[in-house]
């Protein structure tokens, strides 16, 4: 399990070290573009199937690295196997995203919550990294992850993403406590959970904040940063070269970036609402970046795609004193289900092609 | 229709001048979250019925004033009437927002349009200004308002709001000529559009840019601000204690404060992801801020929310060398329908109260 990947470009970058290119792998690279991703869940019946089974997550993981030239793999998992371990009853509606039977609604619902027992009530996910481990035999490194504390805890309290959130501010704002209860167990299952994925042989771990930009920047810091502090100094991940790194992604982070920079986290994952340039300037090296292309590009002409990938490494390598090193390349968000898998390639080239013509000078 | 309204602190703090306590009104102040909406409602049968019905658009924009102490009415619209009349054929969908039967799709579809005539295709706006301006009786001053150029393009090229933004994206990156023609002749018909409002009576105009913060900064500045500066610049709009102020809001516009304050607008609309302390120190004084409540607040308790509105009112005197004047009262976002009234009231109370006390001391 501690055998270092043939392809080290990923955690080489995470460390900040020299790479021949700059390394790039996609958020939701396994999905529903891929037809071989929709044929496999046809054969499952969901994405909760496929998720809860080790087999098919494996399977899924891979296909991505069949047909593109990334340099890291990523978990085939969601980021509310948590709450749904917890007992909150994690289901799906075509076309709605995640939503739970039993949202937390009272401070009982949460006196009631405990860690969940990772190799037993979260085995399918460990077995899933053990499977993806062996099958991958080192090609590229393997991405472990997780929701965020807050991100986790809005879905447990809204019982679903993508509404006004109305239900967790009250709480933030009427009882503070409470939310902070909450917070502190989901928290204490995030270290578990990723320790478990690292036990289990992910190489690195990677923390979506997917909600953290709908608060004030006061909420912000109490509710969504302190966790992610404690996650980042908490969490035993190792020293020196056999260290895994941690990377923070969250969406609206842009404000966040030089306290961020300061949590112990190895990485930052940047949306494109923030250009590099400007990450780097309020991350002074402290950090990798990763990201940050607006998924949207994938829907432009390859040529279009092929510029826009090259003005990214360009502005990391303007706000890092002209150093490419440090940069993984990755979308802004993650990739829609209809998308064109040949831009996919076009962009992954580029980003090896260009980044390795200009280390080269 | 010069006729300076009874109550006119709203207008004294978009022009920076002293006022006795500070001005509040709230985006979507008139809307489902009151009965005596929802009652008018069901009588017009549907949301386009209500805004293209001028007697029950004015009932409608009166009907908050009745029940809360508010400082300005706002015009009783819609953000998509311009495509509407360009005749592209809004609908709304219940619980899915706004949709256009025939989305914008192609240069050719782009080159068909042209700006609508205020006074026949859009005279059902310039009526309902009229008429409530005849019905407000120069209560409070009456705000015209307009959607942005860009979040206009978005809905006439989606088709529907709250999408990725795939096509505009694509369109800005791979045709950047067309989308530019297409943000033109919008932009044409948004100036025509607030100028024929002004002439009808309104008192001050704003422009919503719902959707300006899903772009990369460097599209930001090339498709959304760009036409927003012109809009400012080419607006006419009276001289002096004449002048009809004109408020830029933007949802995510907090790391453009600074540009957006040379563009020429008299006031900024911030949302709650920027404090209105930063926002202050980024606009200099050169703006009057209107904002910032997190809409969510409304779903706390009442005693929650007066302390929430005396943070935000000393937020933005901490940053506005302790003076309280320059400072419009709002949400950074618009009101829900499952909000409770008697909050309304709480937090309007509480924004006249405790600036006009800490004003006197």
């Amino acid at each position: 399990m501690d055998s270092k990947p043939n392809n080290d470009r990923f955690l080489r970058a995470l460390r900040r070290e020299p790479v021949d290119c700059t390394p790039v792998w996609l958020m939701r690279q396994a999905g529903r573009y891929l037809p071989e991703y929709r044929a496999t869940r046809q054969r499952a019946g969901s994405f909760l199937a496929m998720a809860k089974n080790p087999e098919i997550a494996c399977e899924v993981t891979l296909q991505p690295l069949q047909r593109f030239d990334i340099d890291a793999a990523i978990l085939f998992s969601d980021i509310l196997t948590i709450p749904d371990a917890m007992g909150l009853g994690l289901y799906f509606v075509e076309g709605e995203g995640p939503k739970f039977e039993r949202p937390v609604r009272s401070a009982e619902d949460i006196a009631r919550l405990a860690v969940p027992d990772m190799e037993s009530e979260l085995r399918y996910v460990m077995d899933a990294v053990r499977l993806i481990r062996r099958e991958l035999q080192d090609k590229v490194p393997l991405i472990g992850f997780s929701g965020s504390p807050w991100t986790i805890a809005c879905y447990m309290v809204e019982g679903r993403g993508g509404s006004d959130f109305g239900r967790i501010k009250a709480m933030a704002l009427n009882d503070p406590a409470s939310l902070h209860r909450l917070l502190g167990v989901v928290t204490d299952a995030v270290i578990a959970y990723l320790s478990a994925q690292r036990a289990a042989g992910a190489q690195a771990l990677q923390v979506f904040d997917t909600w953290g930009g709908v608060l004030s920047p006061a909420m912000y810091r109490e509710f969504s940063l302190r966790y992610l502090r404690r996650i980042a100094s908490e969490l035993q991940r190792g020293e020196g070269a056999d260290r895994t790194p941690l990377i923070l992604f969250g969406k609206g982070n842009g404000p966040y970036l030089s306290e961020l920079a300061d949590s112990g986290a190895e990485a930052l994952g940047v949306d494109w609402t923030t250009t590099l340039h400007g990450a780097c300037l309020r991350t002074q090296g402290k950090v990798a970046l990763q990201g940050n292309l607006d998924p949207a590009t994938l829907y432009a002409s390859p040529d279009t795609i092929r510029r826009e990938v090259r003005s990214a490494l360009d502005s990391y390598a303007k706000g890092n004193n002209g150093s490419r090193d440090g940069h993984v390349f990755n979308l802004g968000h993650g990739m829609a289900p209809d998308m064109d898998p040949e831009h996919v390639r076009v962009l992954v080239d580029e980003v090896h092609a260009a980044s390795r013509e200009r280390r080269l000078g």
